[in-house]
């Protein structure tokens, strides 16, 4: 336990703790989809092959077919290339009428022309992608939201939902003249019930403002990510959003219980169970679930919430090779079972970058060659057993040859600089020039293959990053370059 | 701590020890739905307030509509009732050019006509759904699936899935003389991942099997329920499944990765992910789970399975009231946390029919009344700690007055005795006489009005029992009589 500056004084903070300041991370959920003006949803890059392999073979815009080896590999297209999509002329353009009539409907206030306003919303967190919508409504109800859509129906205006407009692939601005529906008023909480733990909210609450109210009442939510001071419910179910407890509490597909949706007509469908079990029929709530509201727009959320725990500890580890993070994963699903609740990696690349980039971020461990990074944080609820479980496990682990390096959290403050390091990736990659994200499902244990292969493929041109969440197979492949070139990084397929 | 009898020896036993042999129990997924002969559900009792409020006003065939204020009542059919229900003549009757065909594509062993074979295939566990059909195919592939139903379409024959027939409202067996289609001849496993703990399955396999399989591996499936010994994983992903795992490991919605499914006029669906985060289009597999064969026919299943977790304590309580088991049920999530595995109940006389009905049952506590016993059982990774823990647990709630008396498991066959008293409530009621079954989904705060209110409206005409899944506010509601009578249930509606 000697090299690993375990801290005597059990860490213990609450998760509810806002670690960054609202609007200063972009959500973990890089998107897969953006929608087409002409209201046909195109692909980002997203590879996903279903069969759970991946090899260089398969780049490329193929889709193999066959029962069983069905590989999908969707088309590039990135915001550069975005010109050349058209305008669908069958949609109309706002008139005076229009206004008057949404006026009419929210009031004169949430009827947004402001330019300054209108030049924040049509831009993304990543101020990579840009629309030009002259007009942003911001409903106070369902049956707001109903009308607007029925209306907007009616008069084939295009529009676009928006939330916390935290999203890294441009999903929630407009890529033409869409109006911008932001549901940023909706944000009451509708119930909670403490026995259940069942939580009903409407969809523009702020997650950060979700975990506070739990907080109090003793929950989590089963959700959490680095845009949590600004992303929203809506979106976050919308996108399907995995985020730092997945490991331990499952995707929204098993916590989300109901939602409220408005169809594009301004149908609503009530589909806001509160139940746990619930077999009445087809369970259409979750085709509304990751479909990034093109099939309609979430307006109430009911999500199971877990008991709050009261002891968390957290780890920043040091490894020399990829195999060593997983089977320390492995060992760490095995042996920290119940207790395990986050499994981080991230590259010697994407520490450098974090180093280099934001200030007041230090290398936790003493200056020293290594290739990969992993957090572990365990939350349980008792806090001395807690503790010496998760240090027997990083004694082992050290004396297995698993961990290189590695310090355990002493408080809060520490925690959160550990978290600082993996949360602030994106925001590091930003202020370093251009970047090409790529958001990828993998088989864990060739998942870091690919980081390679383009390292490879790209050679010096740029930097190639991989970080995220290894315990979900999820991995966050970056390539920063001085400024966007579409040659320079499609030269070598 | 000195009436609860608590072990000195810890309870460690293996989750995949069987309990029953095969056949013995039935599925804890009481199915709310049955198909018609025409192809068209209707629905079996199955109350859902989706609302989660729960009142006698609500009784009855109605249908409340209002934004925020639906109320799903479904019509009650019984057993004794399909009599009225006409077969869809517009379905084609089976020749001999079909078995032909059938015994082509299968071979002939795998196309049985045996009338003793389908004496049994026809009917239910219960024994309380007869069919007629003439005809059961075992195919042994997805493409053979695939051939069957897409010549079956072609003929316009009706078909019906089955797997283990352990259902008890009659899902799995024909209403008139549908084609049954068993799926028990598809049960390989296909592929498991240590590192992610998925597997792939055909959809044949036997619970069990399974969870036999990754004992071996060190991994648990993330459902158990009674019927294990028969019930096929197929089955259980079409029925949703809960049983006795979901207050822990969650629905099968967030669990299963993905599913190959047949449509009935023979396309193959292949949505077989093996990835924990998949985001790309829309999720469709989630219609078919819980959709009980009426969207095609599931034939392959990857699901997403949990490390194998060494110990397991359980607890056999009584409590005094419904409220102190609601209380308790609180207390053991904010308490238990992270390794509480099981919340059960069952009222006194749901315990007494099982001691009045089964051989070798006996009440683990003295003779004394209680109105409530819950089942506590908490699964982790620390033998000492974990025991430690659950008797903490326990001494303080009987401190607080939340539990009357109780016992600890002190190995595996006491364990096993305390789930034979929880798993052997259907077994008991079906040799007590007729049964009027019923599994609601209910706020659990007001479950067991229902149980009351039922007792008030039927007096002394019948034994109204409860039992079930409180962790999940699952109800399984029971009515037994000495025999099937229509009026004598209805009369007071």
């Amino acid at each position: 336990m000697e090299r690993l500056r375990a801290a005597r004084r059990l860490l213990h903070y609450s998760s509810s703790k806002s670690l960054f300041g609202p609007r200063s991370n972009p959500t973990s959920a890089e998107h897969p989809l953006r929608r087409s003006a002409s209201g046909v949803w195109y692909w980002c890059p997203y590879i996903a092959d279903q069969k759970g392999r991946f090899g260089g073979t398969f780049w490329g815009p193929t889709v193999g077919t066959g029962l069983g080896k069905t590989i999908r590999i969707q088309n590039r297209r990135f915001g550069s290339l975005a010109a050349t999509i058209q305008r669908n002329p069958s949609f109309s353009t706002l008139n005076s009428d229009d206004i008057s009539y949404f006026k009419g409907v929210l009031g004169e206030k949430n009827v947004i022309q402001d330019e300054d306003w209108l030049l924040s919303a049509n831009t993304d967190w990543m101020r990579k992608y840009n629309g030009s919508s002259k007009l942003l409504l911001q409903p106070r109800s369902t049956e707001e939201v109903s009308r607007v859509l029925k209306y907007c129906n009616s008069r084939s205006l295009a529009v676009v939902p928006q939330g916390g407009n935290t999203g890294l692939v441009g999903g929630s601005v407009p890529v033409f003249d869409e109006v911008i529906i932001n549901m940023g008023s909706m944000n009451n909480i509708v119930s909670f019930d403490e026995v259940s733990g069942i939580l009903v909210c409407e969809a523009g609450c702020i997650l950060e403002n979700l975990i506070s109210f739990l907080d109090n009442q003793g929950f989590i939510m089963p959700l959490d990510l680095g845009a949590k001071g600004s992303c929203q419910i809506g979106g976050n179910v919308s996108t399907n959003a995995g985020g730092l407890r997945l490991v331990r509490y499952g995707s929204l597909h098993g916590n989300v219980l109901g939602i409220e949706v408005v169809l594009a007509n301004g149908d609503v469908l009530d589909m806001l169970g509160t139940l746990r079990k619930d077999n009445t029929g087809y369970d259409l709530k979750h085709l509304f679930i990751g479909s990034e509201g093109s099939l309609g727009i979430i307006t109430k959320v009911s999500i199971l919430t877990p008991p709050k725990l009261s002891s968390v500890n957290l780890a920043f580890l040091a490894c020399k090779d990829y195999s060593s993070c997983l089977k320390l994963l492995l060992e760490a699903k095995r042996r920290l079972g119940e207790v395990l609740s986050a499994f981080e990696f991230l590259d010697n690349q994407s520490l450098d970058l974090v180093l280099n980039h934001l200030e007041g971020v230090r290398n936790p461990l003493p200056p020293s060659m290594h290739n990969f990074y992993v957090l572990i944080e365990t939350t349980g609820s008792d806090e001395s057993y807690d503790k010496e479980k998760l240090e027997a496990f990083l004694l082992r682990s050290m004396e297995g040859g698993l961990i290189s390096d590695g310090v355990l959290a002493q408080d809060i403050n520490q925690a959160s600089s550990f978290w600082r390091i993996r949360e602030g990736v994106p925001e590091a990659l930003m202020k370093a020039g251009a970047i090409y994200k790529y958001d990828l499902s993998l088989p864990v244990e060739k998942m870091y293959n690919l980081v390679e292969e383009m390292r490879i493929r790209l050679g010096d041109s740029s930097k190639v990053i991989g970080y995220g969440h290894l315990g979900d197979g999820n991995l966050h492949l970056n390539i920063s370059t001085p400024q966007y070139d579409d040659m320079s990084v499609n030269c070598r397929f």
